[in-house]
């Protein structure tokens, strides 16, 4: 960040902030930013890529003499704790900042019972409640948000496509079901006496699918109702990745399965309608098993949808990239959402957000193999240059 | 044992026999056993029932004073290891008497490292490969085994039965399925770009328990053949008691999920047909899925067929003993199949078997909550002392 040219310091949630001023000291804030940590065992473009693409653009802007000419102050943020690995909760550095972390976070433990407030003093941060408050951006500071993040998926690689503008961030829900039959013998039970907690599970798992696969063939009323349209349902995934039985021994009926169910969607409705709908199936296939099943709702986030007029900044400014890159005529920038969550969803609350998707291999992420082409970092670090230019006293381009 | 005046000793693999020896001292042997151990934390009825119903009739002989009188020698053994807890091989000890147990079975171990040849030792048996032949019984000096055993199941209980005849002990397939997809992120990769490990097992084990439900659905071939009754499939069932999926974790779509399958069925080419349909679909649905599935062989027991003289005897004897506790009109006693393995299984392969089932509540049984009503004890009992009639001197009832 020095080398970029930026003022920088560390607030006492450990976020790491690089900024460069601009001539009219009123002017509010662009921040761009993203999470300096990753999962335990991951790859390296996992945040730190919309770290380095940032400093990097204003590194150019730097060599270019362009940074004195800022027309709004730009500030880099790299994240202190986005994965929530230690102590199960997210967005703890983003989060802090929007001010949507309450005091009561800081005693959060983690399975040690090392509090977050500990581990912060205990690497020279205040870690009070008033501290944490320091942390907080005031809205009317703050410009806008920008993040380049790659894609976590296989959209964009399947697309043929470097880059994408994120539409916005899926609402998640998540659940864990409970499956209580009776156990008993593998051997001793007919087929038909059977309270098999299992299959009870299995035909929930199968019919999750189906919903999230065709929600419109399920959903019928809706369409009837004309409330829906063909569009709806925009990014709506369900996965189970959790399971497991008990007594969990291969001649015995179970008794309890349990399973995890994440779902998330573009559309809150949606989401809200999958989750009914879903409830509606298990308690009936349940009945019909007489099994005994419990849900419960364990989290619950609202969808984030991105700042059109950012978006469509990024999306210039990607396309000329692209274009440039290649030297030959482009599609249209894909337009994607993101299932993942992502810093952006917490500066949501703070101020405007845009999000730049980078194409990676397979889709792979929080995985050693995660990989990104060095030339898509490099468009993604120009789309941040391109996009610069509109902050940036003059109308040249920078690049 | 010693108080119904039978001769006791323990043989080389823990054993404890005793017996009483007929006039004809060149008449084969009626054996009645089962097992005197049963599971961690389990009821008191599951092996020590037979044990204790067959010493408890001899005894009234002895009391009646017709111990004397056999015409044929007696022998109660309470078989030393049925459940195969410790070792996780089941029918040690009457799989020694019936010659079954290879003598390289003696150097399984433990968990801990310690073989059944240590623990031998260490409890002043012999332990030696010519000791394990010691105890193996010639077929020639042998007439037949009966065994009483609680059911361990529902059927006598739903049927108002207290006492049913085996026809037979299911013969069992044991299966391990690993179904490999890609692994992902829950909320990147869209439905349909999946291969989902999670929902493709979910899809198997709900069309398992289909095929086992409705065989004749499923192999409607063999109806066009005729090769089918309708009568086939005589207690098929069909168990998944184990699954694990990989990473495990609620936000990931499992890269990998394993399970296990139990089939069991009384007719071994009904299992064998079963088990090559259910193979067919696993390859079906895993190609449809674009994942990749193995089966994995652990283990094949082949049915066992009670005798039938021995039952229709068993089956007498049961029916006096109903009629004559209840004061009323019976019914024919119910004639079922086991789908639990015995000692009779192995003691099948030395000689001709007959099992008397018992009915327990709630068919619960490997459990604290195994339960006999004292009733059921008591008819049990009678049905040993009826059938010994018949090898006791005259034919006047001993009760």
């Amino acid at each position: 960040m020095r080398d970029a040219g930026l003022r920088t310091w560390v607030d006492q949630m450990g976020n790491v902030h690089g900024r460069s001023e601009a001539l009219n000291t009123t002017a509010e804030t662009l921040l761009i930013g993203s999470h300096a940590d990753t999962v335990v065992d991951a790859g390296k473009f996992d945040g730190s890529l919309g770290i380095i693409c940032a400093i990097s653009a204003l590194k150019v802007l730097k060599t270019n003499g362009k940074l004195h000419k800022l027309s709004r102050p730009v500030e880099v943020i790299a994240f202190s704790d986005e994965e929530g690995v230690r102590f199960q909760s997210t967005f703890l550095g983003s989060a802090a900042i929007a001010g949507q972390l309450p005091a009561s976070a800081l005693r959060t433990s983690d399975k040690n019972g090392a509090t977050i407030q500990d581990v912060l003093k205990e690497n020279s941060f205040e870690g009070s409640d008033a501290s944490l408050l320091q942390v907080k951006y005031d809205p009317e500071s703050v410009w806008g948000y920008i993040e380049v993040h790659i894609e976590q998926g296989p959209v964009l690689e399947s697309l043929g496509s470097p880059l994408g503008i994120v539409k916005g961030i899926a609402g998640q829900t998540r659940l864990k079901v409970k499956v209580s039959g009776s156990q008993g013998h593998a051997g001793t039970v007919p087929m038909l006496m059977r309270q098999d907690s299992m299959v009870a599970a299995a035909e929930l798992i199968v019919n999750l699918e189906s919903l999230c696969k065709y929600p419109d063939r399920a959903l019928t009323y809706k369409e009837q109702c004309g409330s829906y349209k063909k569009e709806s349902f925009s990014g709506l995934v369900c996965t189970v990745g959790e399971i497991s039985s008990w007594p969990g021994a291969s001649n015995v009926i179970p008794g309890q399965v349990n399973f995890t169910v994440d779902i998330r969607a573009m559309d809150d409705d949606d989401r809200g309608a999958i989750v009914t709908e879903f409830s509606r199936q298990v308690y009936q296939i349940c009945d019909n098993r007489m099994v005994n099943c419990t849900i419960e709702h364990k989290h619950t986030a609202e969808a984030v949808h991105c700042d059109s007029e950012l978006s469509q900044q990024l999306k210039q400014a990607a396309h000329s990239t692209v274009k440039k890159m290649s030297r030959k005529i482009q599609d249209e920038v894909p337009v994607l959402m993101s299932g993942a969550g992502h810093d952006a969803m917490a500066m949501s609350h703070l101020t405007k957000v845009g999000m730049l998707f980078v194409r990676c291999r397979g889709g792979v992420s929080h995985s050693p193999d995660e990989y990104v082409s060095d030339n898509d970092v490099w468009a993604a670090g120009l789309v941040l240059l391109h996009f610069l230019d509109q902050h940036v006293s003059g109308d040249c381009m920078s690049s």
